[in-house]
């Protein structure tokens, strides 16, 4: 009988235990995901040593993030912002999913200019949709329903973008988020100023006017600095009541309008720089201080231990001479080009992850990855299993690189595809390209000419020594892999204005 | 040793079934508010007998609530929006807040007329706070905020207008609320349609346009129908999560501009109705088709019987000529006047509540009650003791009434106080009014003249008998309490122009 009496006590306990167990083992889980910001935008280096960028910038919260946390020098983004976003959220590569380009906010209108040569390829230009049958999108299950179906609290903040108004994806609620503030259709904010009302001002109000922040309007609260208030707030209940949570925290900083951030500005102006990238400047800054602010309430909280934080970029850093200070292209040296390029200026992100109950401090991984490799990762860290989707995922869990930052992988291909005109500026990279990277070797393909470059990165992150002419063998290996995957999954090309048929995906010359 | 294993077992026991009876006895709680819904606008008659406006309208949702419920035919707003929904969130009284008119989208502006005898009073045209040291703010802990507290899902869909913009009180998020869908500190939409983005059009937004529902730009989806829709997603979570909700249902219809609800439209203009008069009776079933839906999809989940929902609006039907068909202040009869009136056309409710675990079904309640009641009702329903507010309540619970239909308390008063100016129309208790019941007695209260009328509300509900001359002793009772009533809570009062002073409270006359 005491036999029965200690099993009985045993299974009480064990059961207590598991269900504890339960609660602590979901760890919470924030993207601090920026909008435009470059690699090199940041005093923390990401490569092998500190640039004259680095040193322009201050950015103390991101180097504190490192030293606590994991350094990826080889994260990638598509070049631009909605195939980044649609991609986090469905896993699928943008060429696979066909939102190869950003979303108008309003709906049925391709954002791409005119061309000559080209008509608007067909790509998905209504975004990602959770529903099926809706025109012009990719129909995706959003990883967030998935974690809110396993009883995650979820919460969006900022920048959605990843659809157009009047289809369900444009509406985080329909996303799989249990909040939304300030998320909608539009890819920029019409202002960062609170005494603009963020832009909801009669008869100015465009559709890129920020709502849900109205408790700001007038006052001198920078919208870097409302967005982390009421992430803040939304993670409140969820702490309390012990249930494990994911914030999207997308800023809209550092996107253009370049409007300064008063409370960083004038050490940007005394340092000597112009008006607009010292405004620049100033909105890196006020967004680090934003990521500072919430590792402190995580920390204040007592979750620190089994909080994941990823930081990270959705495309290079604009460089367009038109809305940027100094030379065209010149904003993210050493880095080629930038924002919309294929060139490295274009798709490498600065990327942290801090989760002390896995990652050790002060690591740096070298690997490479991209921005759909977020899906499976996070449902994994999110001990999610065997959940269903309705596409095939593209990404790959990077889990194994955040428990050994030693991890090598030279087989795995990544892939960028633009087959979209964004302006008429100088075509470096942009407008019209494709590129393959497979270990050192990137290969850049210019869908207008089908001219091929080949760089090896490792000696040459800069895309300088175009190798194309002595290593055919690689050139026509990375072409057949691009043109096999870009066939498999249907993507989009421009499409001839001669024939009005597509080009053909890239075949190599041999 | 047997009799240790069986006290294991049955501690064990007694443990999973308390788990079991915290998880249940906690009831979800949907308050469904209708904005400006006159007491006669419903198929459900709320008095002795149907009039001719019940035969009017269609609302079969609400019968069927009736039916399944209690029906309250003695419920009271304020008679205008925000001091009904400043008091219900606050449990103060108006007259108590210093919240006695609308507030305006902007902030420091009262939304007073001008007046030839009287200065604005000094009210709190800001509306409520729940951060102190806002100017012109009431400040008080909304009970969002201890039900979120207690570990309530706290959901708010539909029109907020709690306080302007600039100040923490016209963010959902900051009163409690965890999910907010389209409240902002606007009083009506700029439009229900969503070809017309629900107001949200480049160049002609106001701050009346419709915050957060992009998915149904451009689409057929009346407003109505998309609060709907974003709530019943809201609940989705919660309900699988078996964590209590509560759900500020409050719809924007069937507030101006009164615009037809096209599933609803045809068979009112059949029936005879002007243009204006049949889009009124298509936003009433409408909003009653939304009822209907929430009730199938609480059903539907398994959690009927343990959720409270209260269906009420927060004053009386607009009676002006200029936005409604028919002769001016004949939308409410029997009853007199409407919105903005303290006679009972304006602040007599619609309500009804049906919780199958309390209340018994098809049951009327005649017992008085208010808006600032809902306070304690609702915080009593959730089962939460001993809470900390910053104010002291006026409300009084009626969970009374819920348990026993036939309760009775003829000797609490109810007081309304409208130290306001509307607009120029006829001054059929609108403008510069106040008013007490107590037991079938009602004092109406006129500030700019002095003058006090007397109604028996038991024969005479239209108000059209004025027995003060006949009863001067209960007039100077209902004057002294009101009176004193209003002092202690430093009610404000119209300011006179002549010596910049507040006129000062109502005194009997001997």
């Amino acid at each position: 009988m005491q036999k029965i009496a200690y099993t009985c006590i045993i299974a009480l306990l064990i059961s207590l235990s598991q269900m504890a167990a339960a609660q602590v083992s979901k760890p919470n889980i924030i993207v601090f995901l920026i909008d435009d910001m470059g690699w090199q935008d940041t005093s923390l280096p990401f490569w092998t040593k500190a640039t004259s960028l680095n040193q322009r910038y201050h950015t103390p919260n991101m180097e504190r993030m490192a030293r606590e946390g994991m350094k990826f020098t080889n994260a990638y983004a598509a070049p631009v912002c909605t195939p980044s976003r649609t991609a986090m959220l469905s896993g699928l590569n943008p060429a696979h999913s066909g939102i190869t380009n950003w979303t108008n906010p309003e709906k049925n209108k391709s954002t791409d200019a005119p061309d000559n040569q080209f008509l608007t390829a067909n790509w998905n230009y209504n975004g990602l949709s959770p529903v099926a049958g809706i025109e012009r999108t990719a129909y995706a299950t959003p990883f967030p329903q998935l974690l809110k179906d396993a009883g995650y609290f979820t919460i969006h903040v900022g920048k959605a973008h990843w659809a157009s108004a009047g289809t369900p994806g444009a509406n985080p609620y329909s996303m799989g988020f249990m909040v939304n503030v300030a998320g909608h259709a539009a890819g920029h904010p019409q202002s960062y100023l609170a005494k603009e009302n963020y832009g909801n001002i009669t008869g100015k109000t465009s559709s890129r006017a920020v709502p849900d922040l109205e408790e700001y309007y007038g006052s001198e609260v920078f919208l870097t600095e409302a967005l982390t208030r009421e992430a803040i707030k939304s993670l409140e209940a969820p702490i309390r009541n012990h249930q494990p949570f994911f914030l999207n925290m997308a800023h809209y900083a550092v996107h253009t309008p370049i409007q300064g951030d008063e409370r960083f500005l004038k050490k940007y102006l005394d340092a000597g720089l112009d008006n607009t990238e010292a405004a620049y400047a100033s909105l890196i800054e006020g967004m680090d201080k934003s990521l500072g602010d919430i590792m402190n309430f995580v920390k204040q909280k007592g979750i620190e231990k089994n909080t994941v934080i990823i930081f990270m970029s959705d495309n290079g850093g604009l460089s367009l001479a038109s809305e940027r200070g100094g030379a065209e292209h010149s904003q993210n040296l050493p880095l080629k080009a930038g924002k919309g390029s294929v060139y490295e200026g274009g798709i490498r992100e600065p990327m942290i992850v801090k989760y002390p109950a896995m990652v050790k401090p002060a690591t740096v991984a070298n690997q490479y990855l991209i921005i759909e490799d977020y899906f499976p990762t996070i449902l994994e860290l999110a001990g999610i299993k065997n959940y269903k989707t309705v596409q095939k995922i593209d990404g790959k869990s990077f889990v194994p690189i955040l428990k050994n930052p030693s991890f090598r992988d030279d087989t795995r291909a990544l892939i960028w595809h633009y087959p979209n005109k964004w302006n008429n500026a100088k075509e470096v990279g942009i407008n019209y390209f494709s590129a393959i990277r497979r270990g050192d070797w990137k290969l850049v393909y210019n869908q207008r000419s089908g001219k091929k470059e080949l760089y090896n990165l490792k000696n040459d992150i800069g895309e300088t020594q175009d190798l194309s002419a002595q290593n055919s063998k690689t050139v026509n290996e990375l072409t057949t892999l691009l043109g096999t995957r870009l066939k498999s999954w249907n993507a989009p090309m421009p499409i001839l204005k001669s024939n009005n048929q597509p080009i053909p995906w890239p075949v190599a010359d041999n």
